[in-house]
């Protein structure tokens, strides 16, 4: 061992599938492996204009250093608008501007997680928040999921058998990787948990105002009575990714220890970056935008699951999710997903087999399907091929 | 306790020195007290433009999620023109684009750090760095210094004495706080020593590239043996801020597993931050950029040591830096900095008082002078006032 690193970075390696997946970018292959946006839906016009205009009106500020908790504008934005959608009541002071969800779910774990700490969360959940968790030598106390999100109703027990659990990971609105979403029952009876048993809950939720099919529930953190909800948010996918602009929305003391966390991680986001994200909004309804993301992203879904239906095995399963970027498939028990992605590269078709969204990677037969990043064409194409190398294990 | 915070959030706390630099940044008080580049001088009217033409040309692609390891454009120029100015011969293999070179500390820190492990660290050292290591609860092992930087003759003697001590920070170029640089010998010796007792070192160079008078030394890493440096660099001083973007250099295993923890972290950094500060250096030289900044932070220099020498008490002493954007000020032993900043702001100037600099907080009579960010005629009247403030305790 040449170098001392810190018992952590033992987490840190690299995987065979990393190592699969990087095929993927090849442009010859269908991918539906990635959870990307759709770059051509990006409003890549208005924004190029915006950037000339900010400069013009702030000049060198817009490039300098600015506060550690984000661009007050865009903090009242999402407190104002973005937030009011998740039905929660706050103000720009308990927002705090991050690179993505995905600082705001590093930033929870560092704040909460002391080495070797219980996560409770959804069996399976996003990898990007286990790879975060892992590094914090996280235990996990993995929940079973239905079609109605995590089985809260199982959680009492799992609390009771470890009491010194005190974090929920959980996103309730078009799971990544399964696309499901939690009732509104449950997401009460979370709360209600939470309280009872001093745990604090991380709600990440990037896909929630990607919606298809009837309304948006209300949020986690609009039951929250405690101020034990996490709010974590993202313009990821309702706008730009490239921007990395999230947010977290919490209690002051909560808050307050985040935009410190904030300062030591990399001082503040991109003040440019904030400014293009904020002016957009003031300019053009960011809800008009969604609108169109979601027809494209509704159809693309139908069509998957219409291909699904019409060349997968009759003995596979899969998810209906009424939003978000995800369907998800179970096939038979005794097959190993990760064994049919090689055979799917060799058809110049990817995913993300669906083992490393298990805690304890316990189960191997899933694969994640992703259907807002190709065209309707490339999906009927993509899945009759993938159809084909399933039908050949039968 | 409301919350159950992990241990390591106990370091994050606010401090009487926050609130009061708070006031700093009324636009009625000169400032000495940020590390601010001088926004009038970033190149605002090549910036706009450049957006528009990077979208043009790139479209969605720009606006995407991109590789975590950074913009490959990007890492290009930064290992063929940055690393060979700082005399390092790199491939952009090496080198990982991060959120400024803060995140790069937080890196190091987050990759070699156990909780209690020891930091070796000049004394007085970046708050920032410091505020890093003391979320992992780190203890620290402070080196003196005198006009050549880091006295590495007695440090020796120190890892003796703390064998298990495994990281080394410094600043060599025009330090922050003291704008001192670290002599030639020195680096070499460092460098001996850390392959003698198996040390890893941050070489935290955002400075570097910022020289008044004469050449600049070649950095710690070039003579680097046994991969045991890690440079991080940014492009926060040389261009602009705003943007976040600085990089990591280190060898394979190391920049391997930064890069996980990148992913971690924040997945990567702005996609189209990336591209806008690689086409600007693709398209103006950034040695050009640098040379205008430094005949302007030269002059200011000039002018602030002029104006101390004029207007503070004769038994005041300050550093003579090189480069980069701050002096140094020792008033006499029983005075305390935070006290003085108090009067100071009555007469609405402000500087950082120098005690957070000292990892281990025993020294109090310092001040950090920023002479970047103003006029001349605002430091001549902002030292003035200064002085006079000094004056009143004589």
């Amino acid at each position: 061992m040449k170098y001392k690193f810190a018992t952590r970075a033992n987490s840190l390696k690299g995987s065979e599938i990393r190592e699969l997946l990087k095929l993927t970018e090849m442009p010859d292959i269908i991918s539906f492996a990635g959870g990307l946006p759709a770059p051509e839906l990006f409003p890549t016009d208005k924004i190029s204009d915006l950037t000339k205009e900010i400069i013009d009106k702030e000049g060198g500020v817009a490039l300098q250093y600015s506060a550690t908790e984000g661009f007050v504008v865009l903090r009242e934005i999402i407190a104002n608008e973005r937030m009011k959608l998740a039905k929660v009541n706050t103000t720009k002071d308990n927002v705090l501007i991050t690179a993505g969800s995905q600082q705001a779910i590093d930033f929870c774990a560092r704040l909460f997680l002391n080495d070797g700490d219980y996560v409770i969360c959804e069996n399976p959940s996003y990898l990007g928040a286990l790879n975060v968790f892992n590094t914090f030598n996280a235990k996990y106390l993995p929940v079973e999921m239905d079609d109605n999100g995590m089985v809260v109703e199982s959680l009492e027990a799992i609390i009771k058998a470890h009491p010194e659990a005190k974090l929920v990971y959980t996103i309730p609105d078009f799971q990544n990787p399964t696309g499901r979403t939690m009732s509104v029952e449950r997401r009460k009876k979370l709360v209600e948990l939470a309280n009872k048993y001093q745990l604090v809950i991380m709600e990440d939720n990037p896909y929630g105002e990607l919606i298809f099919d009837g309304e948006r529930f209300p949020s986690i953190k609009s039951f929250d009575t405690e101020e034990r909800v996490i709010y974590m948010g993202s313009f990821s996918k309702t706008f730009c990714p490239g921007y990395r602009v999230g947010w977290a929305c919490a209690a002051d003391e909560i808050i307050q220890k985040m935009i410190m966390l904030k300062q030591v991680a990399d001082l503040q986001c991109s003040t440019i970056a904030q400014r293009e994200v904020a002016y957009y909004m003031l300019e053009n309804p960011l809800d008009e935008h969604i609108a169109d993301i979601v027809k494209v992203y509704k159809k693309r879904r139908d069509v998957m699951l219409e291909s699904i239906k019409q060349y997968f095995p009759s003995n596979v399963k899969y998810t209906f999710p009424l939003g978000g970027l995800f369907t998800w498939v179970e096939v038979d028990a005794k097959l190993n997903a990760a064994d049919i992605l090689v055979d799917a590269l060799k058809q110049k078709v990817a995913f993300v087999p669906g083992g490393a969204f298990y805690p304890l990677g316990d189960k191997k037969n899933f694969l994640r399907l992703n259907y807002s990043n190709m065209p309707e064409d490339r999906i009927v194409e993509g899945i009759k091929r993938l159809g084909e190398v399933l039908n050949s294990y039968a």
